[in-house]
């Protein structure tokens, strides 16, 4: 048995079964290692972006971490950004990264790098191999940290003469600590601002945006008359008919503040203190003002599920209290497209137990309230903010539910970071519908200038700004990967390819002129 | 003046003008700059990868820096595998990142992270930026960084209130220090290699293989009987006919150790001690030997075309000494496409003064033997190995060098990493021709795994090496980015196509099926 066959079986043992991979030479014997390793499946993606934010996606639907395999520092470099957006949604996730042979990095070779350095800032848990013999100790206990609830990023620097080398050694790994519960005085402080500082808010984030959580909130809500509120960007929010109206955190500080202006009270369960995605001129950092009364029930790392089961029934809840919403879909609208057409249409159309992964920008701005009433899905966002999560990221999450379709909400700009994961979903054959929100510019930036006081935008500042000259062919980019893909100009059209689309099985792309 | 007019300010005194962009919220003042500032063009990306891959490009054509724009940590991470390259390469960059406004930063917004961890292992110099009144002498600061002979990485962290603020500054730039010049004793040293120690070799790199530098090795090799040998994968070689014959470095170790061996001694002129890039069992890091005298004439970092010709002086070799090249096309091959024949027929048709671009990996392994005869160009490769570097380095240099044909010999599974590159061409109209060579596979991890024992590929290691099921479609992919593209199965169809995509102007993408 090579070190890297020992890694590879104590990554079985431990219950992992997947690895999204992009190769090199110093991986080779990795390679070997899952070739001879039965349960071990390997997804290939031709960018290292896809790889960290298929894992991403992958841990949030199936609830274990997935391995990656990346190629020495340059190679890690790759997929930083979306183990960001992994560290940010608080996914578990292990990454495995080929090093030079120990003997070989003194001599500097051209690929050498500080890997520590690259992979601290995106990493709960670093750990340098240091012989063949230690590897599958050293996959255990990555295990351990990533699966240290809700997750955590792991990373293995692995150099390639002890994977190499012969090894003998079998982890033990142990199951993961459950999260801590929280205390009595907690549920207790929690039960008095919603009683007593009203009106109050419950926030809800991470694992609180599970059925379970959001059950036990909605009995909360029933006897406190509580509002319900949640994270501007869920990393899995499950919703739709049968689930507890909430009210999501606006994106932009003014309109997240007037939100939250009427609430004497905001309990946090699992969700942090919320914090505006940019600091603007003359605007807090905090959403809650400093005089609302503000105190966690439960942080993201604590048991936030019997926390609030622990609140309802403190607060003498009925086991059934709640207000839960019906199927209320909106109906097919008819003509041009824009923003508002767009998100009904989808909302009307999504089928039962669809996961659909936003990441749409200003295109999809409007989805999000369209959907509540649509049947019950999983909703995934970009908690970390680093843009091209969306393709990959709904890469990982089908190949995690096979047998659940998957809708990608996707903005053109964000989308052309990483339209490699097309790739991938032709080769696995995956069920997944690409939405392309098409509106030939970074709009956002439009929407910041503005914001910024800029009314003419000049055609120098355009240049940073327009998708146009030339205008990107969505359709014969999916084409070029495999995938199949139509341009759609109304209502009507995006109504009748979509329903095909998740007719026919594997991806799908549907180009959304706006 | 806000700070960043006064940075860009800056920026133009000392001479730049060309700025490569992928902008977010954080970085609007720096949009709003650019507008505002004459004499400083910005170039748009779709992607990080390819912002850094064309500093590099342009560093290497234009002999001063290019701007970087780039957003927050995450954005940076995606850029620095191309930064990697072009520290490998010593290209001259200068990285402007946005960073949150100082105060927000406590906070913790979503995309906050350590961008300094991340920068440092790509950078020489790193700086953030503490006030308004200092960014147009941080600004002068980093470009006296990035201008150290023969270029640095220079990473300027820039506050969005800093850059927003009112700023008065204006920066002295001061001239680049010249590199040093190496000592009369290491002129006397290498003479008596290449005299007393035969047969010997010249090993040049770095500005060492510009034409001036190569003239003069030209006239020691003309006097001492040295050969003259060259990196394996340069920065910037000026060849092909009028130049003199090098024989270039093999990349597996064993091709180039045999090509070393003959030699007693060996002269590094602008290269370093080279050194191979993976560590392989049973197989030294250095391709000298320990028992071959060898000796440094000048580091990469020194003046190497001054020692050069102190060198030819101090051995009496007259001004005109020196084997040149002529004029020596391979014949134009027919039928079917091999790297032979692919290579040949590239090496017919390029035109005079052409920069090529290589990163075709083993689809172009003929192409450097093939082309020593070509008219007079400038052959581009990758110093640092990190995968696909082809196509941003490529548009670079384009804009650097717009008079100059650019022809980009990419391989198909490097070339996916950043093909976003063409959409940068196709916007700027650069008069660049990009070869995709198609084998539909990363064959280079076959050859190591051959290398490494295994001759029989299991189904399973297949899925990580093959880029089949489904095949990349490259003229679609090139028609999504407004790049006019045409599929060549022969010799004789590449010969047309290729002389028709030079004859016209702007980007053109031709898919070499191998």
């Amino acid at each position: 048995m090579t070190g890297a066959e020992s890694l590879l079986n104590a990554a079985v043992a431990a219950g992992l079964d997947t690895c999204f991979a992009n190769p090199g030479t110093t991986e080779i014997p990795l390679v070997q290692a899952i070739e001879n390793t039965p349960g071990m499946r390997a997804v290939l993606c031709l960018f290292e972006g896809v790889v960290t934010g298929a894992a991403d996606g992958y841990a949030r639907m199936a609830g274990k971490p997935a391995l990656t395999l990346l190629h020495l520092g340059p190679g890690f470099a790759n997929g930083i950004a979306y183990l960001h957006d992994a560290k940010r949604a608080r996914s578990a996730v292990i990454n495995l990264i080929g090093e030079h042979a120990t003997w070989h990095l003194p001599a500097d070779p051209p690929l050498n790098s500080d890997i520590e350095s690259l992979a601290n800032p995106v990493s709960h848990w670093v750990r340098r191999n240091q012989s063949a013999e230690t590897l599958a100790a050293d996959m255990a206990e990555a295990m351990e940290a990533a699966s240290t609830f809700p997750g955590r990023i792991a990373t293995l620097i692995l150099p390639n003469d002890y994977l190499l080398a012969d090894a003998t050694s079998v982890a033990q790994f142990r199951a993961p600590v459950p999260p801590p519960k929280v205390s009595e005085e907690a549920v207790k402080t929690a039960a008095s601002l919603l009683l007593e500082h009203r009106p109050a808010a419950l926030f809800l984030g991470g694992f609180g945006l599970r059925k379970r959580g959001l059950k036990a909130a909605a009995r909360v809500a029933a006897v406190t008359g509580c509002k319900l509120l949640c994270e501007t960007t869920p990393t899995h929010l499950e919703r739709g008919a049968g689930t507890p109206p909430l009210l999501r955190l606006p994106y932009f500080p003014e309109w997240g503040m007037e939100l939250l202006a009427p609430f004497k009270s905001v309990v946090l369960a699992g969700a942090r203190n919320p914090v505006t995605f940019f600091g603007y001129p003359n605007t807090r950092s905090h959403f809650i003002a400093p005089e609302q009364l503000s105190e966690t029930l439960a942080t993201p790392e604590e048991d936030i599920t019997s926390a609030l089961e622990a609140l309802a029934d403190y607060l003498g809840a009925p086991a059934n209290a709640g207000e839960f919403g019906s199927l209320a879909r909106p109906s097919l609208p008819t003509g041009k497209l824009t923003p508002e057409t767009y998100a009904a249409t989808v909302a009307a159309i999504q089928p039962e137990d669809a996961i659909i992964m936003e990441e749409g920008i200003s295109t999809t701005r409007s989805y999000f309230q369209a959907s509540g009433g649509a049947p019950s899905h999983s909703y995934l966002s970009q908690p970390g903010g680093a843009i091209g999560l969306g393709m990959p990221c709904a890469t990982g999450a089908a190949i995690a539910a096979p047998d659940r379709p998957v809708i990608t909400l996707q903005s053109d700009g964000a989308g052309m970071y990483t339209l490699q994961a097309l790739w991938t979903q032709a080769r696995e054959g995956l069920n997944i519908t690409t939405l392309i929100g098409s509106n030939r510019r970074y709009h956002i930036l439009e929407v910041e200038l503005r914001r910024a006081g800029i009314e003419q935008i000049s055609d120098k500042a355009r240049t940073m700004i327009d998708l146009q000259r030339p205008e990107i062919d969505w359709v014969s980019l999916a084409k070029g990967m495999g995938v199949p893909g139509v341009r759609v100009e109304t209502a009507e059209a995006l109504a009748q390819e979509l329903t095909i689309a998740l007719q026919e099985p594997g991806p799908h792309l549907i180009e959304v002129r706006l």
